[in-house]
This record gives structure tokens, sequence and C-alpha cells, in this order.
């Protein structure tokens, strides 16, 4: 018996709905190239003003695409008719804090005070870079991208609070100029770096052992480039221990129908 | 009996002081040039998501710089030791959409349940365009900026809604091009402008009537520039008809100890 090839979705809406469908629950990296994919963090409507909070005091970490208010399920914004409670491949459900289960949908245990917030993705930005000629390290290998909690505390919001998480990538030092300059025009996907070179003045101990992801090997030459990372929400959802909150799993996001190309300019204007 | 001549407040801590010894009565224009000043909205809690909310999708009008908690009188960011109960120089108090009385403290009517919001106000921005030798009509000629309601809807957020207020600026186009390029690198106070040239096409009917402020002439050759405005929240506080709400008065801004220079910069980073 051999593997069936998985379908290439060449788009968000057919991703969407393949996940609706219950034939898609795999990754969404390398479908839908070009268009926007987003984090999704669902909370009951009583924790909602502290995240959103929360997200408005920390923009790099969580950069806020759209949210949904209680009693919808729909991003209008990102992408009409869509059903944020079965067009994702994979979610996770927490209870107290805790992780309780992964499953394929939560339309069955949808409440209808849950709030969603659809944050920007890394991916929106590792593909500027790749067009301008950088070598993405973990995309040239094939791994997740590195990501390391660090000793910097975010501005904390009600239940919410927790250290900013960075994701890593290696360059020469003058690809980190360009790569800082590019990503800097990104503020919707965590915007410019926070910081590079020595990986202790952020409190991060040994770049080898990532936290979350896959290390990635740093060439002579090269020096570590830090972005925060959209991870600093699920840990600010831990520490919240709320009854109930759901997010995507990690790798399984929102595919939105928003070109990449628009993105610098979503949220910029109604006009 | 002649007139005391007004003290001149360098800096935004002599200023608030004064405001809160009762010293200080009349507008912030003028006073602590180079640091920057803030528009004020303080709502009950159980309306505090949705004007969050509305702030997140309308960022153009509603720059967010800092908001501050239930239970808490102090703009911790903006200036460390504030009491945005007593040290604005006014106050509007808003009860079920009307106004109902100007004052000079809000301390004696403030609840446990208020939550405030600090928005970038329009000063923050001229100032930036004088340095780059434009011409700034309105202060020129002294006058309050004039300001227009559009037909242009602000995206909704629960109870509050309304039409973008813009505020008008005339310049050559040459100066237009470099207005928009110098105010895009401040979305913190409303970032480049939304439109210019033919009102009728965002649905204002007649510059020389100007829902706020005063009109302003313009020359041969330049055209209208219009910038979103701060005053959008009191048209999309009014719609909410809250129980209580309270506003700086116009032109009598909350000074903070934030140098305009440092602007750019806030809220990009904790780091």
């Amino acid at each position: 018996m051999r593997a069936k090839a998985e379908t290439y979705f060449p788009d968000g809406h057919s991703l969407r709905l393949a996940c609706r469908a219950g034939e898609h629950a795999s990754q969404t990296s390398g479908h839908a190239l070009g268009y926007v994919q987003a984090n999704l963090v669902v909370v009951p409507q009583a924790a909602a003003f502290d995240f959103l909070l929360f997200c408005q005091r920390n923009p790099k970490p969580c950069p806020l695409l759209e949210v949904v208010e209680a009693g919808s399920l729909e991003a209008v914004r990102l992408a009409a008719g869509s059903d944020l409670s079965r067009d994702l491949p994979r979610y996770r459900v927490f209870r107290n804090g805790e992780m309780v289960e992964e499953r394929t949908e939560v339309a069955s245990v949808w409440r209808d005070d849950f709030v969603s917030f659809l944050l920007g993705c890394s991916f929106s930005f590792e593909k500027p870079l790749m067009d301008a000629g950088l070598e993405v390290r973990n995309l040239a290998l094939g791994r997740n991208v590195p990501m390391y909690r660090t000793g910097i505390a975010c501005r904390a919001a009600g239940v919410f609070s927790g250290p900013l998480v960075v994701s890593m990538r290696p360059f020469p030092p003058a690809e980190t100029i360009r790569a800082a300059v590019i990503s800097s025009a990104l503020p919707q996907v965590h915007g410019a770096p926070v910081h590079f070179g020595n990986p202790d003045a952020i409190g991060i101990r040994d770049l080898a052992v990532p936290e979350y992801g896959d290390a990635v090997p740093i060439h002579d030459g090269e020096v570590p480039v830090f972005w925060a990372c959209g991870v600093t929400t699920q840990e600010a959802l831990l520490n919240a221990k709320l009854p109930l909150a759901i997010t995507h799993a990690p790798g399984h996001m929102f595919v939105s129908d928003l070109r990449e190309e628009a993105l610098h300019q979503f949220n910029e204007s109604v006009w």
C-alpha cells in the first residue's frame, strides 16, 4: 500500500473547504503559496479584553490581524464565508492552562461566548526574505524554525503575562541588515528583529537547545538574528489558566484569502 | 487691572502638576513643545472591550498609545506618576450620549470600573511637517484645524460605530507628497493621509463649513489633503450612548513625558 500523494491546495479557499469536509488535517506550510496564514487564539468573552490588551501592549509578538466577536465564526476581513471552528486542519484545546486534546474541528466544543483572535505568522516574512535572495536556514534544511524563551517579560494585561518568545535565523552581517529593513516594513508579521548576536543578552542559554522547533547550524561569519514570535501568546495563554481556550495546532494555521503582497496595508485603512 | 500673563510650561510634568493644583485650566497647545500630547477617552469596563476593538479596527483615526486598566489613574508609560483624573486642564462628561458638563477635574466623578484610553493627536505630526519647511495653514493663521464628517463608515465594534472624521490641510502637489511620506512614518498619530482633492469623493459637501474647528483658505495650485482625525472617537462615543463617559475637552489634552522624537518607536518594542 503506498501513501496517497497529498493534494496541493493553491489558495486559502480550497484548503479551508478541504479542512471543513474533513479531507485535510495536516500542516498548512507549502500550501496556498502567496496567501497569508494566521495563528488562531480563542478565549471566552470574560478574558477577551485582557487578551486584546495583551496584544495591544505587545504588538511585535502579537500582531493582530482580525478579531471575531462572540457569536460569530467568520473572519469577514481575512476570509469571507470562513468558519473558524472547522476551517483549520487541527486545533488544540486547553483547560485550566493545560493542553487536553488535539482535534480536527472544534465546532462541537464551541461556545457562544468565544472571541477569536487571528495573528500574523512568520511564514509571511520569510518569503520576502527569500525573494531578496537571503537563505532562510530552517527552510533550506526543511526544519521548523528554532524558537527560544527569553528573559524579557512581555507587558502584562490582566491574566495574561509571560516571557517573550523569539524565533532565530542566522545571517551574515550585511544580510542581517537587509533582513531587518525588509521585515521592519511588515509590522503585521512581527516587524523588525528584536536582537542579534549574543543570545545570553536576552536570556537565552543555549542556541543548540530551542524550547520549540528545531536547532539550525550557524556558519562562520553569521550572527543569530532574533524576531518576536507568535508562540509568545501560547506561553501567556498557559499562564492565564483559563477554564477553556483553543488555538491552532503548531503548523496547522488558518489560511486566509489575503494575498501576502496586500499585508503591508492591511489594517492600515478602511478606505 | 491687566490680564495675568500666562505661564509657559516647558514640559509635560510641570503642566500636569499645574493642572492638578488647579492653576492651569486652558488649552495645552503651545505648551511643553516637543512632548507628545494625547486624546483621552474614559469608558466603563462594560464597554472597554468594544472600545479597544473599535480602536484596533480603525487604527488611523484611533491610534492607541496607552490603555489604563480599571482601578488605576496612572498612565505609566506615557507619564509615570500621572493622575488621569486631575492632570488635564479640562474634561467633558457624557451621560447617555450627551455632553452634560465640562469640569477641570473628574476625580470626584471617577469610578473604580473606568478604563482610560490615550490616543495620538495631530499636534505630533504637524511639527514634523513644519520642520520639513511646509506651511501648515491652520497654524500659520492661528486657527484650529478644520475637521469634517465624511461619508466613510468606520468599522463598527459592539456599541461603537460612526463616520470617519478627517482634518484638512491644503498643500501644493509636491508638498502633498512630502506630507504623505512624512506622516506615513507616524502611524501613532494618524499616519498617511486618507484622501486628497475632491471633497465630494469622501462625502464632504462644503470645505467652507467644517463640522469642527475653523475653515482655512485654499490657495490657487493647492489641493486639500485629508487625514483621519481623533474626533472620530467622539462621534462613536456619542452614538454608543453609554450611561457615563469622559473625554478631554477639545484642545485641553493630556501632556505626556514622551518626546515627539521617540514617538515613532513607541509601542514598537518593550526592548
